[in-house]
């Protein structure tokens, strides 16, 4: 067997997210594994290096998958392109070292979440943005990014209704780029994330730009660990897994 | 009656164009008047900047519609905004001088034709790009820009089938901005454009960048005035209008 790695690229829009489930619904991980079974006649089953959530898109999702030898890289990948369907694409395809796992290996991630901040809705930027039309207090969300990161407990940004015991992350990187009354990108690194963990930031961090949270309520609202004290998960159209570092 | 100019974007994948057309099918005018209709309670003709074929983009078509002066233009722009579909916004409403006219007023127009020219298919592009996946000569491409600039009688790259008798038109600036295996994009501003223009030029310069064509056959192709000498019309979707001066 040859153990492959895969960097994907997909728009979430029309995906249930990553993970397989039952029902039959369009996932990433469904079509990626229909697309493997169509070159190469056999389903097998590819790891991802983690979920992405229903509408959340990729510039560089990594999947690991054990296939025989019969392909080489470069070929599976262009045979994989010809058949996934036009919303997901394999950007690049290696023969790994044959004990390499997607998710176990990965070292950190790389997220970005874009916000419009025009006055005015923006058509051609509602597929991979979230709008917010009032002006941002950029200064206000950094002061607050600075204190989110670092090794902290983000029980507080956890979806609600998950039960991960351990809730200590480090984010290494939580920076805002871009302006207001423009695009805003919200990047959020770090070597692991609780569910809905960069949207429930984003959506707080919103909260603290439109100066309804105080910029330095953050060490309580880690302090709190109580989901309730943060603020709304941010729509998924505007999160995008950019990065999966090994 | 108050003479409201209005700046639109809209993202023109679901839409048959610009132009009202027989058969009911979806388009910008369409939906736009009967958001006007949903306002103000009367079905009016707005008169665009141009025609956008199906498929093509825009950041800023502009149109003038004549309404009785209940509204005033923020006012006007928000009730829009709320009623019109996800995939068309108004992005500016102003009042303009009462003879003021989209169509003839317009002095000139800019134009973006967006090239993705990765190895592989990209998701998060397609839907506003055109895919060229073999790599481009981007120095022959801008050398066959050069020679298209300026006042020209563009019949070459004219629709096949129209009938338009004056077929010169001028281009002040024909530019190619990007990198080779990334995204590319062919600035084309004009005061004028043929049916189909900047998609056949896109079209025939992706020949150049393939070194299909030569660089310094522009001139010859240009002369020849003749539809089946120039290349393709290059796919709808990585063209969008992106301002019209007046």
């Amino acid at each position: 067997m040859t153990n492959f790695r895969l960097t994907l690229e997909y728009d979430g829009t029309d995906f249930d997210g990553w993970q397989i489930q039952a029902g039959g619904r369009r996932t990433v991980q469904g079509s990626l594994q229909e697309g493997i079974a169509q070159v190469t006649g056999r389903l097998v089953q590819v790891e991802g290096s983690g979920r992405t959530d229903a509408g959340v898109h990729a510039w560089g999702q990594v999947a690991s998958v054990q296939l025989e030898p019969r392909l080489d890289a470069s070929t599976l990948q262009r045979a994989l392109n010809g058949v996934l369907p036009r919303d997901i694409s394999v950007t690049e395809a290696v023969a790994a070292p044959a004990d390499f796992r997607a998710r176990g290996d990965a070292r950190s991630k790389l997220y970005c979440y874009r916000f419009w901040n025009g006055a005015t809705p923006s058509p051609l930027r509602a597929r991979f943005s979230s709008w917010e039309p009032r002006p941002l207090d950029l200064e206000a969300m950094r002061a607050a990014a600075r204190a989110l990161s670092g090794r902290h407990d983000f029980a507080s940004f956890q979806a609600a209704g998950s039960s991960v015991a351990h809730t200590v992350r480090t984010l290494s990187r939580l920076e805002l780029h871009g302006e207001v009354r423009g695009e805003i990108d919200l990047l959020a690194e770090g070597n692991g994330f609780l569910r809905h963990m960069v949207r429930n930031i984003a959506g707080t961090l919103v909260e603290v730009g439109l100066l309804r949270r105080a910029a330095d309520s953050m060490p309580a609202l880690l302090a709190a660990r109580d989901r309730r004290r943060a603020g709304p998960t941010a729509p998924a159209a505007g999160l995008a897994l950019v990065r999966v570092h090994y």
